[in-house]
């Protein structure tokens, strides 16, 4: 972990004002510096847009925001900053003479890395006296949301300031990859040039509209783009004859004109225009804020789908989600159980899985719930692992549910639990699923559980029973809600 | 829609198999022809695939599995069938003598598509004696549940022939896209292709390995993908500025040299190794079959994810439960049932993804088989999805389930339904769910369902009424067992 505490953001534009958003969610101390008269509006709507992303990604709390400062010249926000990123216009004789004066202002040990998606590092700190500290730090947009950031060193690149930046950038959230070499446009952006210019190339060729060129994609290889790059996926479809011999069969099709990348298209007037007026058409009267809204939503469902997953950018998040709760538990101290009342030790939100057709939470996943919440009781009560390989294992033999209000996807809800009863080998319990947002009781379920192999000479473990008797001595307090212990009635008319 | 009952596949490959799968899946009959000896257990492998990705992507249940049969000759398994989807090897004089002989064999109105990655359709179709019905349709792996298939006609390729092949493939819950012009490798393939070229340009020059290529995209750029091809993209990152002042900012950098393509790399047997070395060392260990399943897990996530945000490939789902809806309304209206007994509407097995760590079903999912009787049952009465539409949606308010036996993987379930009681706008109903091979009881479930939408003014619509009373009439005389109606009791002691 590094000792950064406070950031300049040179250039807000989408990437710097993108960054911006990032850092300041985060917690850090933001200083801003873009002579453009707009920036300070841009980058202030920025940041909306990324506390609106990350609140839906995540429902464990973001740390306190930073504070946000515009300077009025470039020294006042680097002289006391631990971190910079310069999201300067894609220029290498502007950018030069911008990182000039960031070395010169900034604090000689502070790590200074550029955003910049093609130029090369060791170009832009040729001049430094610090040039060890310079490297390009290059992310994707939405800054706030995507986790790549490409580090690149130039020829006088130190590896701790590499080092240094990977491990800040995963702090934030990050998943940052380290090049082994500089090459022009790095790695992501080589790839997107090959697809960009070959998506020129058909339009301009008139063999496809840009709306049917970015469906080829999104519908088909772009779904599994989200998961695994061209190798993996290549790899699985090979099977089991393995990638060796997958890969053979390409060699004729590498000769096949399957593209026409060995020329380039001429980026003219009539090229523009036939484009721009074709994504005219797509946008089909969204506009931009609500395509952009859109993409962030969309992300955040991709991401916290691959995040149940256990998979690529979702184990990101979920590392990403496990800083964020040991900050969380540092800002709260430790949270105590309180056992005069209903006690809480589950939350979640409504999964994209578990909505039906309608949109709204479907009523077998309440009881998916339900159960986790029982799971978190027995951990929390000390049934570990151990417990279960011990031949204990806790049955449930009855379940009575009251639906009360539907919940659609997203939606953050938790439950609180009361213990109803306990003796030798059962325990009753009640839970009340909520809405933590608007704190509206979504169901109520009353649950009955066995210890299967206990007996009346093996009851609960010793230590498990008294942890239960614990709670119980005080949940046996509380005042027990009406509608428990009472059956489905009939029918009358 | 057509009128295509009996399906031909010839060559049951990566590919071929992946079709087979997802016309089974959809309840067609399938002929498979394909002369190597492992194809029917490689096709058979892959049906189990698809079933398990396509269970877990829908909650609507599946039509019933069509027939599958396989031939020892192409003709047998042309003869009878109005559509046939081509899977040979890509290989240009051995495509055109199979497709001659499909000609000569099938039906003359039978349509023909074939699966090719890049031949073109007038060259497949120049010597049949039925060119019109031949066309491209080139799906993409894993077939049965990516929605692409880009349809390509040739020369001779009647339009009303493409548009059949369209709402077909749209029955199936595809996206077909009709592409204006013949094109060598069609639109994503291109796309795929310079991808695949730069991809490999960075491996040769050791610029990076294959898993970080593969990082550089699934971490970023792959996310947005998903959701949008890069038209799209630059247009939302364009902003307010627009796209046409986007684009011209991509004049520069398109002379820059940030692509390899204007040449080939030399897919030599030295870059095999690098590639294929480095793939096993980016699979850490996982098989094929583990990658695949991840593949599928992951696509089904994504799906569902983009369907809950009403956005691209997930409106493709959502148009596809559509169908799958009032084919389930069909098949369950169809069926013939004896109200003088509680009556049985749905069976299934329980699926690998409901079983907990100890290898029982987990206690939410004999909910979630009890929801899909209530489903069946529903349907079954005439809740379309008309009715749906007009405001009316029954909603569980309260269920109450008594677990009596365990049940692991693999068991074939069902569940018997009979009604408790039944008013102007509510229903009671018990569920008793059963194994199939032992006829052992396993749980109990009752549940008390409201139209929400129904008033003492608006109270079930009148058909729906009538055939509740109609069950109703018969399931007051059978005897109720005396377990219903009571509540969790307290546990004394």
């Amino acid at each position: 972990m590094t000792d950064i505490q406070k950031i300049a953001a040179i250039g807000g534009g989408v990437i710097g004002g993108g960054w911006v958003a990032r850092f300041l969610l985060n917690g850090f101390d933001v200083s801003v510096y873009d002579p453009a008269p707009e920036a300070r509006q841009r980058t202030e709507a920025m940041i909306e847009h990324g506390a609106r992303a990350l609140n839906k990604l995540t429902m464990i709390p973001l740390p306190k925001r930073g504070n946000l400062t515009f300077c009025d010249n470039l020294q006042d926000a680097v002289s006391d900053a631990g971190f910079i990123q310069e999201s300067a216009p894609e220029r290498l004789a502007l950018k030069q003479s911008i990182l000039k004066e960031i070395d010169h202002h900034a604090p000689s040990d502070a790590l200074i890395c550029s955003s910049t998606s093609g130029l090369m590092p060791t170009d832009l700190q040729k001049d430094l006296r610090h040039p060890e500290r310079l490297m390009v730090g290059h992310p994707f947009n939405p800054v706030y949301l995507l986790p790549l950031v490409e580090i690149c060193g130039g020829d006088l690149t130190s590896d701790q300031a590499k080092k240094t930046a990977s491990d800040f950038y995963t702090s934030i959230g990050m998943k940052p990859l380290i090049l082994r070499k500089e090459i022009d446009a790095f790695l992501a952006d080589r790839i997107m040039e090959a697809y960009w210019r070959e998506a020129l190339w058909l339009v301009k060729d008139g063999v496809a509209t840009v709306e049917e060129i970015d469906d080829a994609i999104r519908y088909g290889a772009g779904l599994r783009w989200a998961m695994m790059g061209t190798f993996q996926v290549y790899r699985v479809a090979g099977g089991d004859n393995g990638m060796r011999h997958f890969l053979s069969q390409f060699g004729p099709s590498l000769k096949w004109p399957w593209t026409k990348l060995m020329d380039v298209p001429d980026l003219d007037d009539d090229l523009i225009n036939t484009i721009a007026e074709q994504s005219d058409d797509q946008a089909n009267g969204m506009s931009i804020q609500q395509l952009e809204e859109k993409r962030d939503d969309g992300l955040v469902a991709i991401l916290q789908a691959l995040k149940n997953e256990n998979w690529g950018a979702g184990n990101i998040l979920k590392d990403y989600e496990k800083i964020l709760y040991e900050k969380a538990v540092r800002q709260a101290q430790e949270k105590t159980v309180d056992y005069s009342k209903p006690i809480e030790l589950h939350e979640t939100t409504v999964n994209p899985g578990w909505v039906d057709y309608n949109g709204h939470m479907n009523e077998s996943r309440y009881l998916q719930v339900f159960c986790d919440a029982t799971d978190a009781l027995f951990r929390h009560l000390g049934m570990d692992q151990e417990y279960v390989k011990a031949g204990h294992s806790i049955y449930t033999v009855e379940t009575h549910i009251r639906h009360i209000q539907e919940v659609s996807q997203g939606k953050p809800i938790a439950v609180k639990t009361q213990l109803l009863g306990a003796d030798e080998k059962r325990l009753r319990m009640l839970h009340i699923l909520y809405r933590i947002d608007t704190e509206e009781v979504l169901a109520t379920g009353e649950h009955l559980h066995v210890d299967m192999n206990a007996s009346s000479a093996c009851p609960f473990k010793p230590e498990l029973k008294a942890a239960i008797d614990l709670m119980w001595t005080h949940h046996k307090k509380l005042p027990v809600p009406n509608y428990t212990g009472k059956g489905i009635r009939s029918l009358t008319g």
